[in-house]
């Protein structure tokens, strides 16, 4: 009831403060009897894990993930699998300071009108910390639906403008910037780097195909796939907006235009996956640039390319929940 | 779980298909005690109406409310409201030309993958009829947060697209089809029953302001206030994109200008609302304008105006339902 | 959240007072493509229905139910399934001498408590009538499981105690009263009667046999078979007792003598089903006697034949959604 | 969906298996602000441990408790509490002799019915030992309603009767094993050690007295107070029963009778709380006791004792979320 659940046939429990103890995830109702690899596991965070690249945060944490239940021998128990990811990186000296500092566009001031009090040292639960936990639903997510293919990507950030709405080398390896266009990644290094020296920050666009997704996912009145899909990637802090399809052109195009091609309603009709390739669009704002948390230099001047994998994770998240809804059913 | 089910402190159970007996909703979790008037519900009701409108639907329904229960002496009781209203606009004749033609866009095809079954006497419960069952709810909602002023319009409609982001006149009455510059008024009305006459349809946006809304809604986590709003619009049929505060435009603007006014976070930071005017903006898509149903006319070629008040009552329905969670936890 | 909803992947959402227009229930998560009949469903309404034997009510309702949604030619659409049954025996006259009438045990006084007001016309939702509801949801909860047989029976009444736990003729018919031993139909009759004629009341135990369950139904934490089923059981209004198994009498036996039959865990072990006959009982306390509406004659002195079928009712609800639950795991 | 999730405003979820890495559970919806002590937490954990008591098993554990995120600076933050506790005596050898080992009336059988796999080096997820997360949640209910007073107590365990349904002395503090009358201790005690010498196993019964509990808690239809908490007691791995207030006595007692004391309703009357004294009592089944398992002596003769700091956090928990969810709509 306080927002910390997300699901329903597949479910995730998120907890954790950016600055306490450890984060972490229970995952419940992955079917038993699933190979896990922590391994993988370990690659799934690591691709969202700060540090690693030029141009983001400068806090390094290494996300080690330690599973506490749920697994037996390899396998899934069927029962809820606990994660937790330790924060090793704890601030230790005096966060006095960082008391009364609210951040615009940040939770620090809205979380005190909500509960009152919260936890100074960082973010608290609204750190984009707080989405580790999502990687690690979204790789159980991944165990539970194996044939269906999810791809983010960047589509825009500052200058950089993905010519095509879907980039041809989609299923090949990006750049761990996550912008489709290989020849572009000095550039953005470049870029991001100038924006941290500037004290500025930069929004962008995430872009996700799915393929192979079998038709008949989604509920045809409130949980509609496209409505749990934008619930889902909204729930990603600097998320302000969703679309799928054409989205806003939508708004420009007469129907007769529409329809003309299926790939228009971005394979969800009538609010079910109609069986053809899903295609989404989300926004993230600019980090929030003032303030001696910023100046600390423990921030992302452009959290979209750190975004990717989480947005990929909450999509399976939804994806994965649904298929096993729609099992229960159709047996 | 099978999605007709929506929110939590206050929660809709909605029900009909569009061609059946009646359509319908129960409310539960309104707080005993409130004034309960017959003719706001269906004043409410009245707004969403078919058929009232030059250039929408010519199918005509008189969606006369019924309510069987939780009202008493003019009172709700705290217990579940049940509204139906009956569909007394049936389809008599043969219909089984319709059982096999699926509208582009639309559910028909979706639905059988999903169900292996549907009423195809029309939309059934992806009709847009099913939208007065959100309709019915949104004015409940209304009940429990009498102070929050919710106001929806259309910002953009074939070539009608508002100067600001939003009207002067925001607070006074705008014509039946809900674009604030009632200069165009006439214009508006000739361009849709162009469409008809053409067969074509076109889609648009529609923009909400919530006014005098408490800080403090909306949970840190996965039911961000924006998470539920996007959820609550995108549920409705025919909207294909959500976003609040300067939304898809934040993927143009730097940190450092974002930052300057509290606005561009349209209302909500941390995913909780801050105290200022909320503002977000939906996409609808146009209608589906082939097949036999859309040549029997009971269509609407744009169903923008009518979507204004669905959209209203969805953002009114998510606003009371936080504004009952938040005050479990904050006595 | 207001305890009006109940199920999972099959649930239902009841609405109604017993003295209001109309009482009614949404059920959610039938498959599509079952066979429906109305007949049937009118046959499970008649044998919780009141005004029908000697001894029980003199109120007389006819319980005619109408379906609004949900079923189309004869089949389930996979779609919320809304049925009400209107109250043709209101309350015409002067009610406002029963406003502060509360009767022992029963819901008057605590609903004040809980809302400051109620519909003092009669029970509201706390009424018996409620449990029609619940024998619609049974009937559909039976398309969803036909294989599951379930039966309940009186095992106590009054005088009337059945010599064995589980009688011979478990699946033959049983007199309308529901007691197993058919000798003993008139001399209930005289007993309840004489009952009415005292002013008195009486509870009583009612025991349910499910045969054929399949294993693997139940939660091993908290929504195990046995406290759904406890739930469920206590969920109905007179209901004070649940047990399953041996029940009380495991605190006499010890566990050598317990373990020597399977049949004493009641089909349930680990709060899984186990594939043997479940058995479970539960305790109905008398009705409450005093009180202008107790001298009404509108009231059974013994709910408990009545209470069969909605104790059916419940725990074949509870089967059917953890029957959809297990499915969607174990494709 | 898969029941380690109980509660609505005030929630658990629970994970981990007995031999497994860890248990915990996140403990959701505890106001902000709120008074932490670990010392209290611990104390309430040793109530339940195993080792403590001659006569219970002979696995020792700490059960130390780690306070993973949801506290700051001693208080609550309203964010999700995770607690865990690690499994330091972990079962080494060779356990594949377990592997077939089906424990009657326990859920080693029904547990591979229902996944396929199971952790066979105890009892996995349907372990006494899961039990620990409750206790957890019980503490941080008890913050939530620290002026409701909950007290369990065993009225029933082989030879020793309480005499009384309420012993005079309710406040004051019990043995360890939870029996009110002090003069038997002993006695309890060299009973207990018997059964363990002789590998036999006792059940036994637990009663609850809730005083000083408001009025109003608990909804009129599904989630009365009497059913959710039946289902939270039922939800006890050996709890075989459940009854309030007369229980299963009200099958022999004429209304008129029941009528006189309102005690007899045991502090709930139409499902809801009537702010009288809460009375309710359960039954335990014995311990399984075959197999190597028994034989290795790792198990309790008679849970009863221990169990009795778990029906009273379950109890805690209802009550707490209840009183929750009643706060949102009577503000």
């Amino acid at each position: 009831m306080r927002g910390n659940f997300f699901g329903k046939m597949l479910s995730m429990t998120t907890f954790g403060e950016s600055h306490g103890v450890a984060l972490g995830v229970v995952v419940d109702g992955v079917p038993a009897g699933l190979d896990f690899s922590l391994e993988e596991l370990q690659a799934a965070l690591d691709r969202r894990a700060p540090g690693k690249l030029r141009g983001t945060t400068a806090r390094k944490e290494p996300d080690t993930p330690e599973v506490l239940s749920g697994i037996f021998e390899g396998k899934t128990l069927g029962t809820p699998i606990a994660v937790i990811v330790r924060n090793t990186n704890q601030r230790s000296g005096d966060y006095e300071a960082l008391k009364e500092e609210y951040r615009p566009g940040h939770a620090d001031k809205t979380t005190i009108m909500k509960y009152g009090i919260r936890d100074h040292r960082g973010g608290g639960r609204s750190s984009g910390r707080e989405t580790l936990s999502r990687v690690i639903g979204g790789y159980f997510a991944s165990l539970v639906i194996p044939k269906i293919k999810v791809r983010g990507y960047i589509s825009k950030m500052g200058p950089f403008v993905l010519s095509e709405a879907i980039p041809k080398n989609l299923w090949e390896e990006f750049s761990p910037y996550n912008f489709p266009d290989h020849s572009k990644t000095e550039e953005i290094e470049k870029y991001l780097v100038g924006l941290k020296t500037k004290g500025e920050s930069a929004g962008g666009q995430i872009s996700v195909v799915v393929d192979d997704c079998p038709g008949g996912l989604g509920e045809p009145a409130f949980q509609k796939l496209k409505s749990d899909l934008a619930s889902a990637c909204l729930s990603i802090g600097a998320c302000v907006s969703f679309s799928y399809g054409l989205g806003e052109e939508m708004a420009n195009v007469p129907g007769s235009i529409v329809s003309q091609s299926s790939a228009n309603f971005g394979g969800i009709e009538g609010g079910i996956s109609n069986g053809e390739r899903i295609f989404l669009k989300v926004t993230f704002k600019p980090t929030s640039t003032l303030g001696k948390k910023a100046k600390a230099g423990r921030h992302d001047p452009c959290i979209v390319p750190r975004a990717v994998p989480v947005v990929e994770a909450m999509v399976k998240f939804v994806l994965a929940d649904h298929f096993l809804r729609q099992s229960a059913y159709s047996n």
